[in-house]
């Protein structure tokens, strides 16, 4: 099986980049081939606009969606969105490992949804939900807080975590026909022992070997 | 009364351009004072990182919360978000004008709020919901949707526009003080006719004029 990992931190010593990479190793033990799209690293460009485009765009009024069809169509997508396009496509598992900011994924992950979960290639007209284009694949989302547990319960003063989180599981990755499991949450990763940490991490893997076991 | 429209829309032709511009002329005829920060226009860079700062970075591992905290008490954030944070803070009310893209803002909004709102100017310790940073001002998203109504209701198939927002109205909004209006959202703007259209306008001028009468 492939995977990929949409990964957004800027620093290799942080507990995502520590989650991370218990995925690639747990992944690579169970024997599946893992592809990392390190959006920092990489640079990855989050506004959607007219450099989304190789073609020529229509003259009068530049419309986003409509030039995402024709670039999904006539194969004219720049190289950054081919590239991760492709990535998907390979991939029968995605995983989104970012840190919550502003109770949603930071913006560079926001721009990955918003150019390259395009019209017709991840959902379209008949393709939504169970016919989304991504029906096939399964999506995790994995994050970590800055805030304890307790203030992302239904009681909580935030409101649950799964309704802060509809709009991606439900609204985003749902809508493209990705199967989404739970996602998986480290609440408060800078101010947990060294140990709560390891344990995250232990949990984490174990949660991915029993989901994703060699052969799958 | 100043007013700050953060406005994320490509094209001057568009139904967002529109509703930015009743808006702007609604407020100067109340003697109202408008400010858009044009966010495509401005080339307003949405990733947060390293270059939001002036001051010299904490050496072993970049966090980004921590460099905003200190940037703010330092005054050492760059130039664009000093310049953001200065039209938030001479304005009582800040409308965010956008199209929905992926169920959400587009990443050059969610980059506003992860770069402008930040920690300790907006939100803190001791400082969220009634007690937020920006709890004497008022904030009201204007969005609009390609698709109708009647899938952003409750029983619909994306469940309710609410539902959908919390994130961004309650999470993010209420969160660092804003008093949060009920969103004005023109569904459906491609496929509807020129009345309709007019109509939306009219009533967003309409509800403007209720909300923020002269002398407001």
């Amino acid at each position: 099986m492939n995977v990929l990992i949409v990964y957004a931190h800027h620093e290799e010593s942080s507990f995502n980049a520590a989650l991370k990479d218990v995925a690639i190793d747990t992944f690579k033990k169970l024997g599946h081939t893992v592809t990392v799209s390190d959006l920092y690293a990489e640079e990855f460009q989050p506004v959607g606009d007219e450099r989304d485009f190789t073609h020529q765009l229509k003259k009068d009024s530049f419309h986003y969606r409509k030039e995402q069809q024709h670039a999904y169509k006539n194969n004219t997508f720049a190289a950054d969105i081919i590239r991760e396009q492709q990535r998907v496509i390979k991939s029968g598992v995605i995983i989104f490992q970012c840190p919550m900011w502003c109770f949603s994924v930071p913006a560079i992950v926001k721009g990955w949804f918003d150019r390259v979960l395009t019209k017709d290639f991840a959902y379209g007209k008949d393709m939504e939900y169970k016919t989304g284009g991504l029906n096939q694949k399964t999506a995790l989302l994995v994050m970590t807080t800055g805030g304890p547990e307790r203030i992302y319960k239904k009681n909580g003063k935030h409101g649950s975590m799964n309704r802060i989180l509809y709009p991606i599981t439900r609204g985003m990755l749902a809508y493209c026909g990705f199967k989404v499991l739970d996602p998986f949450i480290a609440y408060e990763v800078e101010n947990i022992s060294a140990q709560e940490r390891q344990q995250y991490l232990t949990r984490y893997a174990k949660k991915l070997k029993r989901l994703f076991p060699a052969g799958f």
